[in-house]
């Protein structure tokens, strides 16, 4: 995003930048940032105009991204997470639960997506968290866990085991902070992504009306299939942290220009600045594809979520080395990116799952 | 490039992939190849139809490149250095050389470029041949090494020293294949690439008229940097070699299907795949900015170059690993791939190269 | 170490490892863990006898270093520039200063080594620290930094300018804490190794006795290189680290044994695992050769210390990720490991520093 | 080994040197080079002395593998085999079998060993070649593949399936080159390696008594097992094309002193001799565990076989990076080492074997 994008869209660096330091060292989620990005309409990008969005696409959703990234990775997070339920909301909500929901969340609401538990993380098919009818109404028990945003989000899409015990029958359900029964867990005392408030979920006895039901009963895993789709990933906060961690050389080199001297130091560059040029490419086609509903969105969200999580881990480290040991102290910003960018490979789709989507779809598909 | 583009162009793949075996075994020059490219115009992609070409860009050029690499690395190579001289003649050569040349290079000539020497490679700042001027006319002694297409092609630009001995005035001059003083080194007997007649170019009391100055004396190290920029390189044929790769361990995996049930088959690829998607992209955008003529792809052209190099060897180690004792004999298809790869970073601009220029770019840019 | 050995040096790991989660969550000093060590005689394992110490060479020293380091990296931290200064005073002190100092480094005083200031690092050409005679004393002042148990430390050897200003001539100093103008910089708070008490040291109008010199005026460069064949560095905390790692992620895998169904996780381990062995070889290699004073004992040091800080830095991440967002958690042992293990590659000598002087020193070898 | 070991031991280095630059051009098998181990007995430096040969352990074996290694991989390579059929005989020979066969191998006869199948390479599970008993004798049938020496050697160790046709029960046979039904395939024509005659081995119809079964009916899975533990392994082969590369770059940096004035060049030297000195230790370490018959020696075999194969690649491939266009050439010592090189991790255990068994080595110790 060129500077001129950049003002168009009226995004506060400056104040995201300052509250980044602050919030993490409080580990505090970061307030005012969001506030300004919601009253801003920044938060309601992908929503249409008229539920008093932007009408933006998912391009336009993902240089917004990259931008927050680079100020500030937890904010990038919050948002991305955000913009995953409002996807999610447009994809599957029936028209009532998209008149109701989406004007709140263009301009008021935060919203969070909550899927993994504690013993179902990366694979889903042992989640705890129930959803039985009682009724004519859903009672949820269980808890999730790393929920970003948990406890400041107004809006969750929760994902539950409905259907009888044995089977794997998954639904989303909506909820709300100030629902009966929804519970937030203790403070998130993260190595990294400090500010994004991720926590667990406890529902207890929670009742909701069959409205809250989001998609329809059972159709849990094919949104989540639908979701890879969307282009809408960590991996953009990984290349927004991997940029951000060149600057950081950049204005190193500036005060100690001796190690721009070194070979060493112009090739360790060298090599991920042509990295990093790709990954970016990369990543922009991924949410182009998306906005063409083109099938193949999912392929490259995938790719760039692998890579960006890789990229982004290498970069920091060695820029981390690069800076010595002030680089090692609390304060100087390349230590604190460099525990933000060891999220990313963790948060999903991990490394690891990104890379058997990608190879069975390679398999399946025709290389081409 | 997909069937139907490919179709269009009129690549005939089937002729190049059959004499590529035959060629690679005899380390003989593809002819029958060259000569059907020709035919077909392919040669004269990048030449305005005026003068008989096709009147294409540089994307095009790229996407065929990248088939023919695909199916023949060597013929390739020989492709892109043939359209290096063709961009050179548009960009530096008078209306009189352009008139009098492009129209042969469209149809019926092939062109090689001869920069390197034995103790000239990366570093032109020892060059030893030398043009002097006498009764009107330049004599050329001296002899180059390296040249893709020696002995086969009919035009070459050549590096030459002009000026006093200690200057560094580098100046292009063209010579024919039948030019007086002009003769061949021995066989190319390459590791890979075999088919290419890589050989030296010796030029021994060879006497040229001004004409056959290209751009003006002294103006050999602007033109190299301006060939940096046009984005055609030797990464692109790196490209095709690790798209290929991928292919061959389709092919494998279909003969022995338990090796992809190995989880760190699968995991090797999505590694792969997803890095060959990215490095597409650079390329493709390379050759954009470049049709477009935007300052930024020099900068591109050699990311892509740099990495190009890299991944395709990577890549055909891996396959060939994953091919077993199998891979590893003559006349597996992977075995002739891992030797051609190795040629990638070492062909100018070589990858210790491309990083230097890469590190210095970014520290006079604004790397946005 | 076996077990059997390690019950004979009476190493108290349960104490060790009980302070370590205190002193890492408070960012304090392991005073209770140092006692014992103390008190125990393990301070001065390579104290010769007759001054009370252990009478132990460096292999010893580097196995009790490897036990702490994997109960402690930051107590073994300390334990290592104890043992660099104890080996410095046997190599470089008078009699009268052996008589003096070590006893009382066997029992009671730790001891700490200042080489490093803000800007003379990896470089030590720009020496801030100056030392001027006056009136038979040498006055110091200048500030030197992270200095690993400043301020706990008893005694330290502080290299320091003297000479004239344009000079390069380095002295190291022996100061003692209650030295007057001896003061210490404000609490570390670094990334990891937090319980290092890692701060500046500043000496303002610092008067010393000649007898405070070690080795003698200008000679701070040559022992800073007799330091390198000690093998006494920071790379055998790397590799404890390393082992302590695939220790946890062992923990890991008992709790959660699904994840040792990967294959990938299988391959990490196995890569790790041979690495880690070939580097303890090395390790004890250089101890060997340096209780030998061969003169090869540099040589591995560097390539020991090198690879360690390299190792241990990828196997950390690694085993991170493969505990999902618990080990990214605060309180997970792996969340603690990955920010120690990053502090190996910056102390000195650097990652680059050992790269450089490998180099040469293969150069100038032969090889065998 | 240094030169007075390397005098003492007698190898011919001269000799084998130059036969190497000749077979690798015809692809021919090394044959005066092994007369003369043969006559110098150095092909029975495991064979006790009673039987002929030098009575040497292991350790002695590989220092004089490492020396063959860096003269020619190729010989290298069958020096491993012989040995490892040494091993076996001595391992699991009846006295009758030893007495008859151990004098022959200890001074005349060169011995190779025959495992692999086209379609049971790693696992043996689907092993075709069938011995069936008939009045007394069993009767072999099907092809063996790869196998390194054939043609050239004597004696052969094949594995055959024995039991009825479901079973997996696996034997070790003894074939001479002579006997009736044993026919060998076409020659070897491999990437590399090409000196070694890795061909087909054939039975027949082939008719042998049970004295030459070797080891008992059924126990070849047991022994391939053990030859694990035999510390006679691939990698060694692999350490000695390593230090050759450096050596090449040696001789490359004497010719061409500027890339030594590269940092880049100084700091991958740096790499990899540190990484190859870690290495050398794994395998003399392995080879001295395997003498100590201590039950560690299998892991540190198959760690040091793991990691050679990498770095021997990894190493081979800069060289030749740092060799420029002419390291390309054929003649060029690192083009054929760049090829020998990728034969390591493909000879068994493969280096996907490696792994696996590292793996759960490492679940099932103590990781001490
Ligand atoms: C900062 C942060 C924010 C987060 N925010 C949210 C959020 O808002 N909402 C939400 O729902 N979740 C969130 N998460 C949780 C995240 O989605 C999970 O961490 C992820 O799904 C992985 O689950 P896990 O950590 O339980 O790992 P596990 O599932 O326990 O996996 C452990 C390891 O095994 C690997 N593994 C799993 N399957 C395979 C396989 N087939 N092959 C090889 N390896 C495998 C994993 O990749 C991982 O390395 C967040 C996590 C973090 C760190
Ligand atoms: C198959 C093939 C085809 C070719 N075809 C042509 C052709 O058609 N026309 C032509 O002109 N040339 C051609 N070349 C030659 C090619 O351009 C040269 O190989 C290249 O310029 C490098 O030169 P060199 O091999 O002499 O390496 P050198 O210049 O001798 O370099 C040796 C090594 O030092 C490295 N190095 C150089 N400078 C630096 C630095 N500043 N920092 C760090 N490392 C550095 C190099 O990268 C290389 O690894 C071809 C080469 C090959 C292999
Ligand atoms: C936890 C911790 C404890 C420490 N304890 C002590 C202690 O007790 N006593 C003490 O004296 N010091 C201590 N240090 C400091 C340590 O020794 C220095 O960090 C080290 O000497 C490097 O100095 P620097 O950080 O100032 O980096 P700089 O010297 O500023 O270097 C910056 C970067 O440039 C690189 N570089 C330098 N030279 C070259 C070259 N020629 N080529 C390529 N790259 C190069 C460096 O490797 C580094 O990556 C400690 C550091 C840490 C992190
Ligand atoms: C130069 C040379 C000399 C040789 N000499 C001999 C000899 O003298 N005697 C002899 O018996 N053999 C010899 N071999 C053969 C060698 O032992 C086999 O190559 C080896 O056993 C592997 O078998 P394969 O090539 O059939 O691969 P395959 O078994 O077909 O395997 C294909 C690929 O799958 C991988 N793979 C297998 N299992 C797994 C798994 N569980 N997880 C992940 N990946 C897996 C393999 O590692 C390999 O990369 C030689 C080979 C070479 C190259």
């Amino acid at each position: 995003m060129n500077l001129q994008e950049k003002q168009n869209w009226g995004i506060p660096s400056d104040l995201i930048r300052r509250e980044a330091i602050i919030s993490e060292k409080a580990g505090s989620y970061p307030e005012m940032s969001i506030q300004t990005l919601l009253r801003k309409g920044l938060m309601g990008v992908l929503i249409p105009k008229k539920w008093g969005g932007k009408g933006g696409n998912i391009l336009e959703m993902t240089k917004i991204a990259l931008v927050l990234a680079k100020d500030c990775p937890s904010l990038a997070t919050i948002y991305m997470f955000h913009n995953q339920v409002v996807k999610r909301l447009l994809d599957f909500g029936t028209s009532e639960q998209k008149e109701k929901w989406l004007p709140l969340l263009a301009n008021e609401w935060v919203a969070s997506s909550s899927w993994s538990e504690l013993k179902a993380g990366a694979d889903k098919s042992e989640l705890n968290t129930k959803a039985k009818w009682k009724e004519g109404k859903l009672v949820l028990d269980g808890s999730k866990a790393f929920c970003t945003g948990a406890g400041f989000s107004s809006l969750y899409t929760v994902l539950v085991r409905t259907g009888n015990n044995s089977g794997e029958e998954l639904t989303f359900v909506l909820l709300c902070k100030d629902d009966n029964g929804v519970l937030f867990g203790a403070d998130w005392d993260g190595l990294g992504l400090r500010s994004t408030s991720t926590r667990e979920i406890i529902c207890d006895n929670c009742l909701i009306y069959p409205d809250r039901i989001l998609g329809g009963i059972g159709r849990g895993r094919e949104m989540m299939e639908i979701n890879r789709a969307s282009a809408i990933h960590p991996g953009i906060i990984g290349l927004g942290i991997a940029q951000n961690a060149l600057d950081i050389l950049r204005e190193e080199i500036k005060n100690k220009p001796k190690i721009w001297g070194f070979q060493n130091t112009r090739f360790i560059l060298a090599d991920f600045y042509a990295r990093i040029q790709g990954l970016e490419l990369l990543i922009l086609e991924a949410a182009n594809l998306a906005d063409q509903r083109n099938p193949r969105a999912s392929l490259l969200t995938m790719q760039s979520k692998l890579w960006a999580a890789q990229l982004c881990k290498e970069v920091t480290n060695e820029v981390l080395q690069l800076c010595g040991a002030q680089g090692y102290v609390r304060g100087h910003k390349i230590e604190k990116l460099v525990r933000d960018a060891m999220a990313i490979g963790i948060m999903g789709p991990t490394t690891e799952l990104c890379k058997e989507f990608i190879a069975s779809s390679w398999l399946g598909g025709n290389n081409e």
